[in-house]
């Protein structure tokens, strides 16, 4: 380690991103127990809370979970929607940006590490319904980021190999990697902090977040090392 | 997809490596339950499997799960411990190889990868344990695989700083991006396989390892890209 902290900036508090619209009637419950799940889940850093316990920071009559969502997992999937909702929201936009496709990878790649930060639960409650294999949650979550995520890459990669010369990739696997990439600081925090003597603060994030770009994005681009064997097919 | 498969290899199932010495006394039950949970958890594909299915399987009496492991999640960490330590293992094996940094590079991220294949409820496994904070799991996962593997990241990237002119890299960061690349396509294997409409087979087992390390390798080197906010600190 080279640089002394004098102190560790605590990493700050993100609301959940809002509807696209205002909600009446019953969306109003199913807002406030969406926003209660994610204060719940964000101050325990994503274990666990009872429906009970979501009810009563919502003041919402527990029955309201089975009439809104159907059942636990269905308020804890539309959360996790609404999560992935907005990278898929920041795609968007970025596609629309007039930038070159290196600097395009940076800004997402940085924002996926940073919304794992503002959504701490993310990445335990996509891990646990994804590996659940339950149809519906993986329909969701592929819905919601998984192929509006891929089908970006597969342009930003075609747009950065005539432009920059990046090397064929494929997107589907360029997916997993670049999720990974951003996902497993946060789920092996534990290790970070007791293992290796670091603290997840606002420092190290920033710090991550350069390292993950840097990292991909360098990624694409021909490496300097020996002769890999080539991936067979790419879309 | 360019090619068409004419059919789809299945993959190869591993037996738990084996421990360094022939197990005697107390050690020989311990052995058959730690087989026993490798052998349900790959046929579950890392679902849970009770303590009473463990010891049916292993054909040992109930009680003997706290006299060898204390608790059913000691009996975790130990299997978990015995899979980490053998990627260790590979890890000291290629330290004393007489290979450029970039193939070794790539030998220790292919072999991660072939890894969550072979032990394919290492991901649930390692993330449970992870992120239930609970000290021992975290004490023994860092030095079974963490620490070993971050401390080899130093020099390997060190050797190909010096030698092959790659960029300055955190090794402790490194460890968590080398890991996170290999381990989410496991993680999301449901995405992959309901949203992209792949199938986790050998032959995509071995493009994702081709990708993986060609990700990583050209990763650490210098990339053709815009120009990146530099990290503050390197180890």
């Amino acid at each position: 380690m080279a640089v002394t902290r004098s102190r560790s900036r605590p990493l700050s508090v993100r609301p959940l991103p809002e509807p696209a619209q205002e909600p009446r009637g019953a969306d109003v419950t199913r807002e406030r127990l969406l926003h209660a799940a994610h204060d719940l889940l964000y101050e325990r850093m994503g274990r666990p809370a009872s429906v009970s316990e979501i009810c009563a920071r919502a003041e919402v009559n527990v029955a309201m979970v089975k009439y809104c969502f159907g059942s636990k997992d269905g308020l804890l999937d539309a959360l996790l929607e609404r999560v992935l909702g907005h990278l898929s929201d920041e795609i968007a936009h970025l596609a629309e940006a007039d930038l070159p496709p290196g600097e395009k990878l940076r800004r997402h790649v940085a924002e996926i590490v940073r919304n794992y930060v503002r959504y701490p639960y993310v990445n335990r409650l996509m891990s646990e319904r994804l590996m659940s294999m339950e149809p519906d949650a993986v329909d969701r979550t592929a819905a919601a980021f998984a192929v509006p995520a891929r089908d970006w890459y597969a342009k930003v990669l075609d747009d950065g190999r005539r432009s920059e010369g990046w090397r064929e990739i494929d997107p589907t696997l360029f997916f997993f990697t670049v999720v990974g990439v951003c996902e497993f600081l946060f789920v092996g925090r534990a290790l970070l902090e007791r293992g290796f003597d670091e603290r997840l603060d606002a420092e190290l994030v920033e710090r991550f977040a350069a390292h993950a770009t840097e990292l991909v994005v360098s990624g694409v681009s021909p490496g300097s090392g020996a002769p890999a064997p080539r991936p067979t097919r790419a879309r």
